[in-house]
């Protein structure tokens, strides 16, 4: 059974369902609902609640890697959607032991999806050329303890992938297609290449380059959420929805 | 580097994109592509190809966790989507070392994935009424391996959960809302609990069963999927596309 | 070829597309982008433009039924959204010299489409509880000249209805189901129900009630409306999208 | 109140909601329900029923717009949808008395509904450049009594438009970029321009060929439909929907 302590992230959330993300440490946390001490959380189990200065409740709990990615994560990039990054840690067949080559660490919420997935015994291979983006996602990483099982490498790939066999690739970056080539030619035979763009014409870009290249099984697809109202008696969507985030493009390298 | 081996699950996909999953076993193989025997494949690395027979390709591939959901599982009940186990997988924040109960083992496809994901220290426990499909599942997770990582029950709940202190469930049973107190009383302060319902008034019957339990931070969702041609001078979605596949519920259990 | 006169509705809209929708009088009009007099653009032709008086060009037109609904009408109430009224109109077979019952006039949106369609020669009866709404409904009809095409009643369609024989029926209130029996009764055989429900609950109980009345074809459905961004080389949907409106239930009267 | 006549398109319709769509004449018409006289039904009103002759009730009813774009018009061509025709129905602002150039006839379909709503005092110019699409699209608008609004010419509009002063177009052709100069020139200034195209770089080659033309207050969108189940117990949406039919791109000349 897990004990909150010192240094563990916790979600903290009012009654009406206002979430806040918190490093456990010894000091003040305020909200519009009072100020809490978040030592006063340590040693407690998640599930719980404390009452601020002013008598409210917060309870408290370990966030999910969804929470994480959605709320925690600092957006100075155009992050990753869970309903999207789900699919692809499916798709992709991501799972223990892997070794994973990741291009565009970007806010490194997939790096710390796909760290947490690849176990103790996989690894993670994460490029991004902007160094502010690359100390942030290794900052998270270390957030939650799996900055281990992550190299970070704070370069261009079109300079070179220093390592090789590797058995499955996210690429979010600006245009994909320059950098499949090299890739591709870093892959297992067999292993599974998940991109990530937001435009239909980096989706032609991308299919168009794959026309040279050993990769088959080739799909395109895009995922709607859509959230309802949480009342029984009027259940009906919500007025406003996501309308985009970002086409997946997936397929398989093969021996040719 | 991963070889394959007798008693492997592997993909065979034929040039134009058909897709067969097989055991590997000293056995022949018969497609519309001809014929192979799967000994052949033993010893080689995933990605490859054989020859059939008739003289066409077939690459052999690790099928990923979403074809087998797709393909490989047996559809003797109504299976989970990839859309929908992918998000469930982070909503929940499914990760190793954890206890998860599974209500409802259904076809036992989110039972492998589960399985998957909770590693080597963590466990599933699983409760399915009808023994036919207990045993399919059973049978499934044996083919992956997995079966150690979970403990089957042939038992309706209503008899009661033999352990407690789960960190996670996920119920996908008819009537959701009968099990609903049980349920929750076995899990840890601070689980995540997700329900999988196909219909809108299943969903407000969950959500009124909520109103008296220990349950906060409460989310309803359905998830689409669109998939699209793959041509990239004539980009479009596909005609026809999934229409619905389930409602997601999910919350979180409290302290009171 | 029109030209714009004075009671005219139009629309102006700044070269950044920045709309605004008024009736042409003898007065000043003012923008973030300056002021015009709005005689000026009497006896124009549509689709030209006039210069504020800090020079900015604001181009005029006759507004589009959809801009009409989305943009003039006041939304002192929910308004039929022109994805579900185009659908509906075609849906119904709404056309000229058709006798037409709506119920619920609401914000009038819809009135003003149906006695667009249903031309010189037909009528449309429509039905208010609430006085304020159905005068400004009246207003909205007059400042498109189809008053004369509509009879607007401001009662309660519980107290009965004053005419028979109708061709088809838009109902657009909260309980529709305790006014069916009235209303189909009030219909010709064959004729066309719409109805327009914001919730599932709201779904079932109109189905549920139809089941004890002569109505066949009936059809249950929802309508998502995506917008793209108008950019050639970055072509991707918006960000933000609406992600309800209505349920949309249609059916016609049988003969039994 | 309508009386059934020889020459008039019903509807019939089973007791299970399985429909055809004949003209009636002096004939036998037989379904797996039995054959009927279609005479018979001559001098009914729509909405009741006959017997077949194995005692099977058939309904009768004048079909909806909606009815008779999806069943009765023969798909030689891509349709277009009503969920899309309704839209843009509303979206071009399509009203009485209204002169609307069609480029692209296809099935006939848009010509019958623009037919409808133009009225006694408007009128449809379409321009088809394939004899036996316009000789069908002409069959069907006489199928209704509307040919007499409409002007059909089996001309590819390269060689020219006939008429000027057009208050709205509707483009359906494959490459609708080639012919926008000349068919932007022939409309009056503030006229709807609507365009439909199944791919995403048909709409990037429109939207680029739109920047050297008087077109503003430029719109992309797509419209998605959903059917749900007719159980009000067990509501949920059908397991199968369309995916895609076109992408609607529409905007309006403006004096330059």
């Amino acid at each position: 059974m897990r004990i909150l302590k010192e240094g563990d992230i916790v979600c903290l959330m009012s009654e009406e369902g206002k979430k806040w993300f918190v490093k456990l440490e010894n000091k003040k946390f305020s909200t519009h609902e009072g100020i809490i001490d978040l030592s006063q959380i340590e040693g407690k189990k998640p599930g719980g609640f404390v009452y601020t200065n002013i008598n409210q409740k917060l309870y408290f709990f370990i966030p999910s890697l969804e929470e994480i990615i959605l709320h925690y994560v600092k957006r100075s990039t155009q992050i990753i959607y869970p309903k999207d990054a789900g699919y692809l840690i499916l798709k992709l067949g991501i799972k223990e032991g892997m070794r994973i080559l990741e291009v565009g660490t970007g806010s490194g919420a997939m790096t710390l999806l796909l760290a947490h997935y690849v176990g103790e015994t996989g690894r993670v291979f994460t490029y991004e050329r902007r160094e502010e983006f690359s100390k942030k996602a290794k900052e998270l990483l270390q957030d939650f303890g799996l900055e281990k099982r992550v190299s970070f490498f704070t370069e261009d790939i079109e300079d070179g992938i220093r390592e090789k066999d590797f058995d499955a690739t996210i690429i979010d970056v600006r245009e994909p297609e320059k950098y499949l080539i090299k890739i591709v030619d870093c892959l297992c035979a067999g292993s599974s290449i998940g991109i990530v763009v937001p435009t239909a014409n980096q989706v032609s870009a991308v299919i168009c380059s794959f026309e040279n290249l050993p990769v088959a099984d080739i799909e395109i697809c895009e995922i709607l959420f859509r959230k309802y109202k949480v009342n029984p008696d009027r259940l009906r969507p919500y007025d406003v929805m996501v309308g985009h985030t970002a086409y997946l493009i997936t397929g398989k390298k093969i021996v040719v």
